[in-house]
């Protein structure tokens, strides 16, 4: 396989605390050898090996692809408008879902293929490299299966999000929705998809329904991971933990048992300050739970009723800005913190054997993704070791 | 001059309303003509007249570029350390700008273009097409003049920012740096500037120094703008008033005799929610503001202290989260809104004779730069009629 020297990084982010300061495993003025889809080596810039090619970073900063763990790609139509009437002070409740999911049923499935590579595109260039993709607008047997069918077109990390919502045919009888999702959809679905999501909040899924979902996508070979806690106070993050969940996503309403909870088993936290922006919920408190030693992850949750993003970068600025994490705490929670989320061992980090996820910055620190919010940082992105994005690059 | 059609456009925003719907003039599926550098005219895109070249939009929504009425450029150096530390948890005073004028003054002219340029460049690219630039982290007579003249080399709108903070030479002798601003410095820079600036603060400039360098500004041609009401509440909005200043920038913290007193009187009021969001400073109150009838524009504030985003789409995404204004008030109050606060009247709408200042969005309503917070949605900017942006457009 042909090799490249990444040389001259300003300021290296490998997440491996061997090969650098701190947690981060900070390097400077460093470089990095692809070789083919992997990390090869990481060391001095003055000290690299030779390489078949060679890219001069200039003192740009260098870090592992972003990993999104929470993205809700498969849909169809917008709701502009709802977001507009719900910024002028009408409240969010769950309902505004139903909207999307007769726009994607309605929708062709090229219609829905465009979109959710649209979307992913754009991830890309925002410099997330791996990116999860959920179900969850179709709420039938069909648009379901369809819907993963084209998540796994797209992605590895496919989630069948089952139980949303109640769809319309089954108003007011939610349980019936949850019997059919456990003995029909699950069955037919799991084949594509490798999680299991379940929306644990009032107004979606209570406790015993969430726990029928996820209890049967195990049985079906699914790893279970929540949406709980996002706007109100209840059962989800405890439920996520007891059932092993890789993550419970959302966390923003939360008690001291729930972080007690969080910080005493494997599930990682998954905070989304981008649908908190765009829904004025209050945000979660992240010192909490990582000062009890949770780990914790930052996700887009790019959707369109209640965080139409797919910038890390931009919820990285938040996580600084309202959930008071370090610039430090907020990228490794959008990297290696994304890994754990979705239990990869491969991405995450930049030591040697790693995939060869890589972006570089229009920045010389990676501390610039917070302190220049709103700008697209981005310069280049490599994927599997190959350079798939490379946005013009201005002068320093 | 050669003719451009732009046809197909999703939602036109003209900021006339003669010629569409409500304060905006928003027509859908439209089409604009450029004659050379201007409007020429605005209407269906099925009746529009033959040009000698033609962008079909495809449903994408165009407006009049952003007009940023409040940027400081020259400069040097970063301040990421102190961001970082403020985020921790250390107050922000004026002290910071301090750094940065030590690194400005040992920096060459040619640093300082460079970096000045870097950041109109990105300023275009997120959709800018005028762009104020300030001086103010010289601080001597001779800093300030290269400062004046290598703005005036970027734009015509040039500030001298004189009594920005009081130089460490004039440590507790405030009163002597602004004599000599007055009798000295102003006189030498007027010619390359257009307006001058003080900071009228706590830890920076009072009501009696900061009337002393807007009337030595104004008796050498130059025409006021002021920073105040920042971080306290204090005599900036009502002195920008009486001296019939352009345009009172930050107005974070007011009280009703400062809205009375905008309402009033011919200043707009420029908000800088950037700056509020990098500070973790308390969000201007635009409702009342608008309410009472007062002009507001919006302005990006890029400075490497408090504000390091050039980004006006993050700030209308903001502006509408936390100052509460609507997606229509926030897009009016950076182009329209903007161009008030520099007193032109030949840009910042799109009606036939404006000058042909157009942006492109990757969507089909202006409504997504507030929706889609984060996500970078310019695909072209023309600016004076001249295709100067083209970002990769993928499909809608
Ligand atoms: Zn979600
Ligand atoms: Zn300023």
């Amino acid at each position: 396989m042909p090799t490249t020297v990444l040389s001259n990084i300003g300021t290296l982010v490998t997440n491996d605390p061997a090969l650098g300061e701190g947690p981060l495993g900070i390097r400077r003025t460093a470089a990095l050898v692809i070789d083919g889809g992997h990390v090869a080596w990481v060391g001095d810039s003055a000290a690299a090996p030779a390489a078949d090619a060679g890219v001069d970073l200039d003192g740009r900063a260098v870090l592992p692809g972003f990993v999104e763990s929470h993205a809700h790609l498969v849909f169809a139509g917008d709701r502009a408008e709802e977001f507009t009437a719900r910024m002028a002070g009408r409240p969010y409740g769950a309902g505004g879902i139903r909207t999307t999911i007769e726009a994607t049923r309605a929708a062709s499935d090229e219609q829905l293929t465009v979109n959710a590579r649209r979307l992913l595109d754009e991830s890309l260039r925002a410099g997330s490299t791996t990116v999860e993709c959920k179900s969850g607008y179709g709420q039938t047997v069909a648009d379901e299966l369809r819907s993963v069918q084209i998540a796994a077109r797209c992605t590895d990390e496919v989630t069948l999000l089952a139980a949303h919502v109640t769809p319309p045919e089954y108003a007011g009888r939610a349980d019936d929705y949850v019997t059919m999702v456990c003995e029909e959809m699950i069955p037919r679905c799991a084949p594509y998809a490798r999680w299991i999501d379940v929306f644990c909040e009032q107004g979606a899924f209570d406790r015993d329904q969430a726990r029928a979902v996820l209890t049967a996508g195990i049985a079906h070979g699914l790893v279970p991971r929540v949406h709980g806690n996002q706007l109100h106070q209840g059962p989800g993050v405890r439920l996520a933990v007891e059932l092993g969940a890789a993550s419970v996503d959302h966390v923003s309403r939360v008690n001291r048992a729930d972080i007690d909870a969080l910080a005493g088993g494997d599930t990682v936290a998954t905070l989304l300050p981008g649908a908190d922006f765009c829904t004025r919920n209050s945000y979660p408190d992240a010192r909490a739970l990582l000062d009890a030693g949770v780990t914790v992850a930052l996700g887009a949750d790019c959707n369109p009723g209640t965080s139409y993003t797919t910038s890390l970068p931009f919820c990285i600025a938040l996580a600084v800005r309202e959930l008071r994490m370090t610039p430090d705490e907020a990228v490794s929670a959008a990297t290696a913190g994304g890994a754990a989320a979705l239990r990869r061992t491969d991405i995450g980090a930049l030591s040697p054997g790693f995939r060869a996820d890589v972006i570089a910055l229009d920045a010389p620190s990676h501390l610039h993704l917070a302190y220049r919010p709103g700008v697209p940082l981005i310069s280049r992105v490599w994927r599997d070791g190959v350079l798939v994005v490379a946005n013009r690059v201005v002068s320093q």
